[in-house]
């Protein structure tokens, strides 16, 4: 494995995976006449129809055919000109944007040497090579052998030689390497397979490594990835599962954005940590392998038979080891009320780099004017229905969206009809609803919502999760993920990338043309209720025990729910009163700062990016205010004694605060 | 001394010099049409004449008169009296405002103990007291011995009963220290006696405590606050000096705000820090005494003289020590265009606590609404010249003020005209203009500017600086602060104080009412101008000598001006253009947001509250970025080396990027 320092890390580059949409905050009016009554027109009907009705599933796949002709990897040729190609369209006279440009960083990736390839083999105590994993896939279908396919390597992972007996250590979790030397296993100088899953890539290796584990690989089971199909016609080219040698990489970096300008752009002055010392990487070499290479690895373990839950599809009963067996779009004049940036990132699957360092060196303006950000990662996983994560006020837009939209199936369903049958939830405000998820950091939608406080959603299709365990399509970031997979298994017909289209289309012009902003901040509600009560039930006792009282919690929420349920009205009412612009104005402040107001950069000092107080990383499993249940489950588990407790305290006042501060944002703005 | 845990410190509370007023961010029209021309009506010249026409210096002198007519310290009856009273004013329904409410807050004020009183005394080595200090000011005009004054006493300074020989250590700064130790004098449980001035009050304690000084007294010499002038008869009630017996009171602590809750409102449920461990508390016992006192202890020390800078005005030649000699309201319809808050605030003097907590508490609202922040603090130290400190953007908001409004003395000229003649310096755009100071931290505006960055100001009149040397006027902070003193020696007749008010009034009015926020920001171009030079001049080689460019600070200074210039000419080609309310509104807010741009809480995280990249400290000399400039100092002070250089270059950074961020938000809002 090698470093390298590259120039021109790449935003605005399309990938594959990648396409992020960003709404600006204000209206660019077409007319000369200031007072006219377009300057409160509400959402055009008829252009949002006009542009539902353009969106083409085989344009979109002609699209797609060109974006993944060839690998891009973040700041390969390839990726530059796709940069160029997007650019083209973007700046299209006939059918293109405002304007489009590039914004250029010199950032730290980490590729795998090309002179020193990555081995793994089985090394007899005389030297004898007994086994090698493969060094790059199966030629299944003529795309995986080319020059650009990048081989198998974990990212940012250090480079090393370590040799050690194999052990089996399940998700290379911290109980899972307590379990092994529960069971008298000496990890020391050992090297550890682990299956993904569970937690982080990196963390795998940072687990590892606190047990003096010398090295680690990671391969997919054909359990966790493939309903158990594991056999080659069973899979891809055959089907959608993923096939024996496919080899899962990605990002070992615990962070996101480069990992040498945290918080800063990485433009070529700017400030970098020095790359011995930065902190996030694995710290022991770490590989990832198919499930073809770790069956014979694991199959071939001896020691005493892993625990029940640790045993995957592989067909063989999982060892623990340590050591082997003796043998073994728009229309061109009409405009919307709000400006619309489409953003295509890069360097997304090295940790977000691109966004993370676009949020960086725009901080300011975008904080200032965002409205929202909609992200569309892997827009299609399969075909059985719509799945949306994303932030409480933006669950009325997307409704909304889904109801107008026809599912791609032959069933006649909206998508919202459609998606119901898949993910829901009863709501104690709206009975039964689609369940939307809760925002990670699993793509570009981090910053926005973790640094930057935007209201987010990612938007996709997926596949039924009661007919596969699957995690994830299969070939995820094989050298079999492409283009012919996705039109043969994944959305045949491109049905489904349509119907995400649209989704997010509709979203986006509900979002930038509509007169007031159709961000429901009182959703909000249901989501502080349900973390209020989730602290009152399973934290309130300790709590008291430590004299710290929810009290103050309490309040603050009734007093939010109180200022969303009066927004709600003077908007209702407005509407029907052919209201003043500067007070449309003025409500629309409201509805868009709100997510701003949950951010507190000084909560979480440890948690580089995250500052939102609702959803920054919880460790506990008690689902409630993060900060309130990690400082609990700190305090619990540690001797610190009062000062553990002293930040629990802390982490309350902190919330209290942001809700007083949110309740107070959505209140008259002339009453504090 | 005492530690006094207080509730209801109070905010709202009318202090003396107290007045705060904030500008908040929108537009409250009247009309029922929404599309009326009034929507975009600009100033209203005649309500401006009205109100500038109403302000009566006889009711301002009646109104201090009520005020200040007993002592109220904070948390006393008689600040809560005061409450009451401004309530009753704000709520009259004839000549009050729309709304008018208080916040309470439990904070750590601090209080000398009434039953163990401060006593400074002289002590032989026979147990017999010598001389002992006064322990109240001499009761010159029956104001001074009444039971609510309070004694004198360092606030936030631990109790105890350190004995020691005396030794003189100038402004107690390090330096001072050193310059004894180099003399040769052990200052190992020694008593510090120190001057007023060169640095804060806390500070002196601070640096005693690194050289084992066991405790410190603080004098006011009569050389840096009488002109020399030491005799009763030249001294209040016969002239404005201070009486040898006054004695300056005020806040030892550190930081500002409450001591136990920062970053969080002081509510009685928030977190707080255990008082025994929580910073910024002078770590020695100290106590301030009158030069009365100072004279008697000073005169008779023996050892070397003290140097010539460390001479004073107390009538002896300065000895070192150790140890003595052996014998020693608006109109009642009209309404502005954008919302008024006023805000008087309580506990100023122990660090602005209340301004500091209200800012905790209403941080989200008031960061994302609050266009301006008028200060008066001390409207009037002396009757020459108003006095003016403020961020660039406010200059030219000022001087349209102080053009229309007459100086209080005889001369006829403008306040502007009058200004000019005292404090001045020349622009490079504007030729000769009046110099505005910079905000430091030495009233409540430190929390706006420094922990919200919102436009801030403060306004004075203040004296002649050829014709004193006083650095305050003499009786600050002491017994002889009274209604009279102002009466008869500050401000007789009050012109000075309705000067002020008209100029606090008029910018006001100016910033409330504006079409257009008449913040002009392109007058931040001098400063950054000027900060850039200074960076050159002084810094440029050593930067270059560590590979360290400052050509992308140019750069991005070059981009402010090319912004600032542009928005500029914009918002003069839509005044003469009838604009419409969203063009106007969204100009506005690029005008409010640009303070904010500045703002980074990562840059600076040891200084409390301190975000502005442009106005944080600055111990460094050389007059230009403080992040750059402090860090400078200290990589060439210290042997840290490669990491002190490291910290240069992210402080290089973290401007840069802010300078990106400001010329951003100056561009068009559909241009990144």
């Amino acid at each position: 494995m090698k470093w390298v320092k590259v120039l021109g890390g790449v935003v605005g580059v399309a990938a594959l995976l990648g396409l992020g949409i960003i709404l600006g905050h204000f209206a660019i009016p077409k007319g000369a006449d200031p007072l006219a009554p377009s300057v409160s027109q509400d959402l055009d009907l008829e252009i949002l129809e006009t542009v539902m009705g353009q969106l083409d599933a085989s344009r979109i796949r002609e699209t797609l055919r060109e974006l993944s002709r060839e690998p891009h990897l973040a700041s390969s040729p390839r990726d530059e000109a796709l940069v160029q190609l997007l650019l083209q369209r973007w700046r299209d006279p006939e059918s293109g944007l405002d304007s489009a440009g590039t914004s250029t960083y010199e950032v730290l990736l980490s590729f795998p040497s090309q002179e020193q390839p990555n081995r793994v083999a089985v090394v007899a105590p005389t030297g004898d090579i007994l086994f090698s994993c493969r060094q790059s896939e199966e030629n299944l279908t003529e795309e995986q052998a080319g020059p650009d396919v990048v081989s198998p390597y974990a990212a940012y992972a250090p480079s090393g030689t370590p040799q050690g007996l194999l052990v089996y250590a399940n998700w290379g979790m911290e109980e899972d390497f307590e379990e092994l030397q529960t069971q008298g296993i000496e990890l020391k100088g050992t090297i550890a397979l682990t299956r993904y899953g569970g937690i982080g890539r990196g963390a795998k290796a940072v687990n590892a490594a606190k047990y003096q584990v010398a090295g680690v690989l990671v391969y997919t089971d054909p359990a966790d990835i493939n309903d158990g199909h594991s056999l080659p016609n069973e899979t891809f080219p055959y089907s959608w599962y993923l096939p024996p040698s496919g080899v899962e990489r990605g990002s070992y970096y615990e962070y996101f954005g480069d990992p040498l300008t945290p918080y800063l752009p990485a433009n070529p002055s700017s400030f970098r940590l020095d790359p011995a010392t930065a902190s996030g990487f694995p710290p022991i070499p770490t590989q990832p392998i198919g499930f073809e290479d770790a069956k014979v690895l694991l199959c071939n373990l001896q020691g005493t038979s892993a625990p029940a839950a640790w045993q995957g599809a592989l067909g063989c009963d999982y060892k623990l080891g340590p050591g082997f067996q003796p043998d073994g779009a728009f229309a061109s004049t009409w405009r919307p009320r709000r400006s619309v940036v489409f953003a295509s990132w890069g360097a997304e699957e090295f940790g977000l780099i691109g966004s993370t360092e676009f949020t960086e060196e725009f901080f300011s303006k975008l904080q200032e004017r965002t409205v929202a950000y909609i992200n569309v990662d892997i827009s299609v996983f399969a075909n059985a229905t719509l799945r949306v994560q994303g932030t409480p006020p933006v669950q009325s837009v997307v409704f909304s969206a889904a109801k107008q939209i026809p599912a791609p199936d032959p069933s006649r369903l909206s998508i919202y009809d459609n998606w119901i049958r898949y993910f829901n939830r009863s709501s104690p405000v709206y009975g039964l609803v689609p369940r939307l998820g809760s925002l990670g950091a699993g793509s570009d939608y981090a910053p926005f919502i973790h640094f930057l406080g935007i209201s987010s959603m990612d938007i996709a299709y997926t596949y039924d999760q009661s007919k596969t365990s699957a995690r994830i399509y299969p070939t995820y970031h094989t050298a079999f993920d492409t283009f012919s997979y996705v039109d043969k298994f994944v959305d045949p017909g491109f049905g489904s990338h349509r119907a995400v289209a649209q989704t997010a289309g509709n979203v986006l012009l509900r979002l930038s043309d509509s007169l007031f902003l159709p961000l429901n901040v009182s959703d909000y509600s249901e989501t502080l209720r349900s973390f209020l009560q989730a602290a009152q039930q399973d934290l309130g006792a300790l709590l008291e025990q430590h004299s710290i009282s929810l009290g103050p919690l309490v309040t603050a929420v009734e007093k939010f729910e109180e200022a969303s349920i009066a927004l709600g009205q003077n908007i209702s009412a407005l509407q029907k009163a052919n209201p003043n612009p500067l007070q449309v104005r003025m409500l629309n402040d409201q509805l868009m700062l709100l997510e701003r107001t949950f951010l507190n950069p000084r909560a979480f000092p440890e948690e580089r990016y995250y500052s939102h107080v609702l959803w920054a990383p919880r460790t506990s499993s008690v689902a409630t205010f993060p900060g309130l249940a990690n400082a609990c489950s700190r305090a619990m588990n540690t001797s610190l004694g009062s000062a553990a407790w002293a930040e629990v305290q802390r982490q309350l006042s902190i919330v209290v605060a942001a809700l007083e501060g949110a309740a107070a944002t959505l209140r008259p703005v002339d009453d504090l």
